[in-house]
């Protein structure tokens, strides 16, 4: 991918789908959970629960999807080296974030990845990760949100805020039944039913 | 605060310092882990966390700062109402991030909390906060890093972010025992006895 010359842009804005690898049904779903709703907020397409199914985090998504609006994906159980092969399959470029990967702030790896045009799969660990993933069979990209340990749900907060130039906290999610009506004090909400 | 003038800016870029409401010490305890690791990794000077005693994060705080360098206070025990009094007794901005606050993408709030150039105290909530934490007798600001619900961690991390311009990712923690050198493929780490 590095080697290859960016492709021609499209019209259609890239999307982004986040895969989380090593879920642990028991351990992990508070965590995990706060990992989809960030891809959701923060205007990801879509997300993959890798290799294990979690139907508690299937439901609270789509709870939260029905209440608050937008379109937002959710698979799971979906083996992880099927789903980077279909990704690479449909010409989607892939992205690991680790603290070991190229700085998102001293590189230019963010307009490297943003030149090529095209839908990102992100791949977000949460123990450590197999070592494929850090080569050019799984990831086009490695990518630091810094080089410091910290979480996985953080850094895939600015990955996306940075991909998205902010935009996608501007975004309207269409369809919502709830609506916050952002404030410098208090709690405004706006029910559908609302005139 | 919001009708007072800013104050005339000091040389000293401002500080910030998070305080972890609610947390449940079993519960919470990963959540609150990657809150307070990505206030660190993401330049906060330190970290507070308010009315209980988590002795397993303090140890996972203090080992990873131990390893990858630079100075990071951590507190517990304290309660919410003294810690916020002490805070703004020292002339300081109090923010609270909430997805009910005053976009950070389509407001102007965060312009507003920088012209203060005063150190601010976030409080991050996890459940249901006091209702006083969106009161004037509390915070200064109610920001929603988007008003979608998503994750405290997240929300933190774009907004130390923002607050820092992405400089935060490109800093160098002193005294490190470790550091990773960032890579494009792989993982290298140098540490303090390597030539």
């Amino acid at each position: 991918m590095e080697n290859s010359q960016p492709a021609k842009k499209s019209n259609n804005p890239p999307k982004i789908v986040v895969l989380r690898w090593g879920h642990r049904p028991q351990r992990d779903v508070r965590l995990t959970t706060h990992v989809a709703l960030t891809a959701r907020a923060l205007c990801a397409s879509g997300f993959i629960l890798s290799d294990v199914e979690d139907s508690h985090i299937r439901q609270t998504v789509k709870k939260i999807t029905v209440h608050w609006g937008g379109t937002f994906q959710f698979e799971m159980g979906t083996p992880w080296k099927q789903a980077v092969a279909d990704w690479r399959a449909k010409d989607g470029v892939v992205v690991h974030l680790t603290a070991y990967g190229e700085n998102i702030q001293t590189s230019n790896v963010l307009d490297r990845i943003k030149s090529y045009a095209k839908d990102v799969l992100v791949l977000v660990g949460s123990q450590k990760v197999p070592g494929e993933f850090y080569s050019s069979d799984v990831s086009d990209f490695n990518v630091g949100v810094g080089n410091q340990p910290h979480s996985e749900c953080s850094a895939l907060a600015v990955f996306l805020d940075r991909f998205f130039s902010g935009e996608e906290l501007a975004k309207d999610f269409g369809g919502a039944k709830m609506r916050i009506v952002p404030s410098a004090r208090g709690k405004k909400i706006k029910s559908d039913t609302d005139p």
